[in-house]
């Protein structure tokens, strides 16, 4: 015996979400029709909406449901400064540091030979094409202190010599190996107050 | 700044999971949007069309979106032995444990008079009319081994002296304080097997 099909779909459903496994799908599956139908129609809505509406910022690359992201429209964000990561998590882990007023690009993801992931799959000619502009002056990599984040960072650095750009990476308190996004705030601005320059 | 308002929603919507807090629903949902939308499209309509038909057996209070849900459908099940538990995930417990062939009865809860949750709304009434039919001859409590799931036991013991059945209370094996579905199949079959008479 098993539960009825539509429980074992939504079961089977939740285990889209990262960690969770089986027994929690399952806990998952009876606690919103259990206990909270109005939220898991809450739930239901703002998946569909969101899955819907958002897209990628066509300056930056980051997740918005805007024309252009909040960042990218900001006057007062200094458009000389742009900083290079993986994820729209380490956009958020940055502003949480609260040390940093430049712009960004997203990446979304990094290189990854062995899973077929190459530069124009990370946006690398989009970051040429903004860098060609000239509002760029200074390119800060803040991508993840492991094998591929740092290729990937060595691989923008090599890219951006051709432009009139200083390139820095971010480098103390970041613990190596280590995710970006889990990182705190103080360890955060001190990485980007200790970044050293890359080309010379 | 913040995330976009549409990804921000989406963040607190994911909070209805239990187990789920803010960094953990953030994971999720960039999860969703940068790497599986279909799985989140899939989960959007699994949820909703759960929600909108899954409700309650008339008869086991089950969570099923059919009529009569399978258990109590099935003719292979022994009618003259209903099992009383809390919840649903128990009875997929027990059913994984594959020792038992009776039927249901699920409360969807436990008497607890500081949350205000009374006998009626863990169904006594429907439990006392489905004894009053005469066709349960004995009726096994595996309500958890917690201060609530005893006292509410002991409840539906003393309701059952009113009718004809052998009332007894699953003992053996089950961990006190734990809790009923996370309890391997292999206790739960011990459990049943040395289940003691709870009225004489
Ligand atoms: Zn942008
Ligand atoms: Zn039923």
């Amino acid at each position: 015996m098993n539960f009825s099909p539509l429980i074992s779909q939504l079961i089977d459903s939740l285990k889209v979400l990262p960690g969770v496994g089986p027994k929690t799908a399952q806990r998952m599956a009876l606690h919103l029709l259990e206990r909270n139908p109005e939220g898991a129609k809450r739930l239901a809505d703002s998946v569909e909406l969101a899955i819907e509406k958002v897209g990628r910022c066509p300056r930056c690359r980051n997740l918005t449901e805007e024309e252009l992201c909040g960042i990218c429209r900001s006057s007062r964000r200094d458009a000389s400064v742009l900083c290079v990561v993986e994820s729209p998590s380490d956009v958020m882990a940055i502003e949480m540091s609260g040390g940093y007023s430049g712009r960004y690009f997203v990446l979304m993801g990094h290189l990854s030979p062995i899973d077929g992931i190459g530069p124009q799959d990370i946006g690398i000619d989009e970051l040429e094409a903004l860098l060609a502009e000239g509002e760029v002056k200074e390119l800060i990599l803040a991508t993840n202190p492991t094998v591929e984040g740092e290729a990937t960072a060595h691989y923008v650095a090599e890219k951006a010599k051709q432009y009139d750009v200083i390139t820095s990476r971010i480098a103390h308190g970041v613990p190596l190996g280590g995710e970006l996004e889990f990182v705190d705030g103080g360890t955060l601005t001190h990485a980007f107050s200790g970044r050293k320059v890359m080309n010379e």
